[in-house]
């Protein structure tokens, strides 16, 4: 099995009330790159750098058996976001977008990486996704991500592209843009119809839910007091979620519940520190106690 | 074993995108005593309604075996309270709050609601909170809920009243409001030493959760598409919650994760239809059949 997986990869600055990082490591396919290492090996990224890119990132990933050969090394600098966060850490404020050498990419999946079975789309434009799709051979599974920007400003690209997603993975409002209803349960029905059979919706602070035609599974998130930055916690759940599928190479209801909770506990590990500080860092053994932690505070 | 159940009776006047009523059968005491009912039998009210107070409604409360001996009936006319929900039947505006007789209410308990065992204060001023604590005699268990308006107007009352409340159940913007702090779960652990050895914390449409000093316990809210009129769900919860402790006469760990699930089912059925038209009509086979449901959607 092995897990191609495209989207950003970018130099983030952002601040929290609990401090501030200038230029740390981030962009979704680095977040749940290393995620998904956690649980699978064989994990490739297809995205772009720039020339300014430190070469010690890449070493990072590498070390995580990351396969980096599909990273472009284009003339320019690096896709760049800089972004603050509230007291509550909720929703982040773009203080601003550099795209550098992201303006122009286009993927090109190396011949080596064509035979991927999962394939993770990230939150890119929709058009992108779709020119993955085209080169990639005969995926096993299709997951996506998506954003409003994309929801609202390419909608006729993203319906095309999604009639090709089997899981998708996206935050409440969100879902509630893409399927115009105000009613998240409602929506999810509505998305179940666009291509997707599967479909996780992300809450935040408030946990996800996981809905198919035939099954429904709410996990709670992880209750933290200590959060740092929750950059990339949404990539983090979506790298947990496809690396726990990829390792058990299987997507029947009790395979993807334990997925949606793994991603959870990668989410919740990755925000108790700045960049991608915790997830480069983190043990076996952390995961599982906090995977059981997940199960003592559900059940009844 | 007893319930007694300080709070309101009211006539609302409700505006949803799902209809409206006017003058419907409403109130914390109404909600919370009719959700107890299917669990327990014997839950006395206190509270106080004006001469224009229909009889039938009276009735209705009796039909469900909860004994209205302590509902007063003074000169004038009953707390009439008038709201608007949007689109996503989050927070209620308040059109028009009218306490008349509620105005100079002082909870007077009958000398046989004197042994209630347990006692659940419902959102009212917390100075009349401790006057019906003064009047009864030794409950075995205090569930206290509070909101905003006493938080920030009567906060050395409440925190006066917290300290003989041994369960608190009041939602997350409260919890928060009252510990000082924004973080919900910070929140929780400073709430804990402020009287109450037990706390649930309500969460609206993403569920509640179940905090004491050795436990966390987390139950999502039931998938709802079809809502007319969210008033009163959070008294639904508490009645649900008090009257499954009741029955048990137990509050161990496993009693309270129940009893916090079948306040979930009580509200999930309340906000189904307008006033107390779902929560009259009930069915234990159809909350028990919920009660599964919950346990489908959260076990990995």
């Amino acid at each position: 099995m092995s897990i191609l997986i495209i989207g950003s990869v970018a130099l983030d600055s952002v601040e929290t009330p609990a401090g501030k990082i200038e230029g740390g490591l981030g962009g979704s396919a680095v977040y749940a790159s290393l995620s998904a290492s956690y649980f699978y090996s064989d994990t490739r990224i297809v995205a772009v750098v720039g020339t300014d890119f430190p070469k010690e990132h890449l070493e990072l990933l590498e070390k995580h058996s990351v396969n980096v050969d599909g990273i472009q090394i284009k003339q320019g600098r690096t896709f760049r976001w800089s972004g603050t966060y509230g007291k509550d850490f909720g929703e982040a404020t773009t203080l601003r977008t550099q795209l550098n050498v992201f303006a122009t990419f286009h993927p090109e999946i190396p011949e080596n990486y064509k035979d991927s079975e999962y394939v993770f789309l990230a939150n890119i434009d929709p058009d992108l996704q779709l020119e993955v799709l085209e080169q990639v051979k005969k995926p096993k599974l299709v997951i996506g991500d998506t954003m409003n920007f994309w929801i609202s400003g390419k909608r006729n690209e993203l319906l095309k592209t999604l009639k090709k997603v089997d899981l998708l993975i996206i935050n409440d409002a969100e879902a509630r843009q893409l399927a115009e209803t105000n009613n998240t349960i409602e929506a999810a029905k509505i998305i179940l119809t666009l291509g997707p059979k599967i479909l996780i919706i992300k809450k935040g602070g408030d946990g996800a839910m996981l809905i198919t035609k035939d099954s429904y599974f709410f996990a709670p998130a992880y209750p933290l007091t200590t959060i740092q930055d929750p950059t990339g916690a949404g990539d983090t759940f979506a790298g947990g979620v496809v690396g726990y599928i990829a390792k058990n190479d299987n997507i029947e209801d009790a395979i993807l519940r334990k997925a949606v909770v793994y991603g959870g506990v990668m989410a919740s590990y990755n925000v108790e520190k700045f960049s991608v500080g915790r997830l480069q860092e983190l043990k076996q053994e952390e995961i599982e106690k906090r995977f059981e932690d997940f199960k003592k505070m559900t059940t009844f």
